[in-house]
């Protein structure tokens, strides 16, 4: 539960839109990659736990709020802590910084399922790591 | 308040991920082409709106429920209602659905702003199509 | 050889970047859009010719070249001509235009490949329609 | 001419599509994004080359070849080279690599215009560092 991670990452062409901040959508990409270096810092991966455990980790809801613009070539921060830990799901916190800004603040839940998309538990592997 | 909008699409391999289905944030995407087809369907652009009120749209908060996943090649429809008009900012539900199935929900809350980002009331030109 | 095949999108909010502008690898997308339309208009799809055949069509080189930005909210064009096909290979010129405008050209070779990634022939259902 | 930069990053979700691989066009992000870091390696950024020069690099051509598909969670690492400087263009070549293997190669004309986009010379706090 009190496990915080960090992942840094800048803001390139790709993330932005006409209207010169990053489009909406693109904040979820760095919430996901923020959660992949999450688990790589547990020392697991999604193809480990795929391959070892046939579970997958998907995206059940994201209730996120845009609260100031990133823009292009800046430096943001996502900051993310396990907020609750269930038998097949878990709820994350995830926080976008700009230096002492706050971009955006996001609650996701995430559902472990099998290959065909059924909930199952939180494989060990995992669950130990993030109880 | 009882003006509906349908906006159809189909998944490309862009919107799909090595899941084999649509990636999260692709559908946020959707979400927002389909209302950028609102506002066209209702005679106005985003353009228009910006070079005549100064005014841009933006989203505030996005709540997403994913239901089931679409994949590659399926073909969808996004119907979007607005729930609540106020003076600066106004709620639209969103529906993604594939035949009779649906794929996600979302709530939307979006905010009208000026080219600085602060919050201004909804040009007349809008309101008086959505209200 | 002489089949052409025409497809219109429009530019979103997604599409562009900072510059205002489409962002350079988006008009990859709208090429690749193109070309599964030009599949599903000669009555076939690409899971259709994965489950029959085995078969996937992958990019083995894209030449692209760009001569005026496609903006936001603008319509374009994606009009796609095969220009020479082989054993397990075609080549497509792909031209993206805005009204009268040439946005963008392309020369694109497509290989057709078997689930390992090994180039194989062209499977019949597909080379009879566009030899 | 002798300049070499490198950039390595990961293969997140949003990389990928429902191939399993590396989406084509997300090829040409990989390579935005380490031109950019490019730039940024030389003590500039694209915004001070906008502000102070009223100059933005755009992409002219790009000649990209798929050898080998990168896949999801896989590092690559991207070598870009300066091939030749004429007064307002210059050609690169990147390569994506995967460990030994050569994953893309491209030859990429970028040009510098200004803000209506017509071609300039190449400012000279740029022209000297990769010249």
């Amino acid at each position: 539960m009190s496990k915080e991670f960090k992942y840094v990452t800048k803001i390139y062409y790709e993330d932005t839109d006409a209207g010169g901040v990053v489009y909406y959508a693109n904040y979820l990409k760095f919430l996901e990659r923020a959660r992949s270096e999450a688990i790589y810092s547990l020392g697991l991966s999604n193809k480990e736990i795929l391959e070892k455990e046939g579970v997958i980790i998907i995206v059940k809801t994201c209730n996120i709020e845009y609260k100031k613009p990133a823009k292009f070539e800046d430096e943001i921060e996502i900051i993310s802590n396990i907020k609750e830990v269930k038998n097949s799901s878990f709820k994350m916190r995830q926080v976008i910084k700009k230096k002492f800004d706050i971009i955006s603040e996001a609650d996701v839940v995430l559902v472990t399922v099998n290959k065909k998309g059924k909930p199952v538990r939180i494989p060990s592997i995992l669950k130990k790591l993030i109880d």
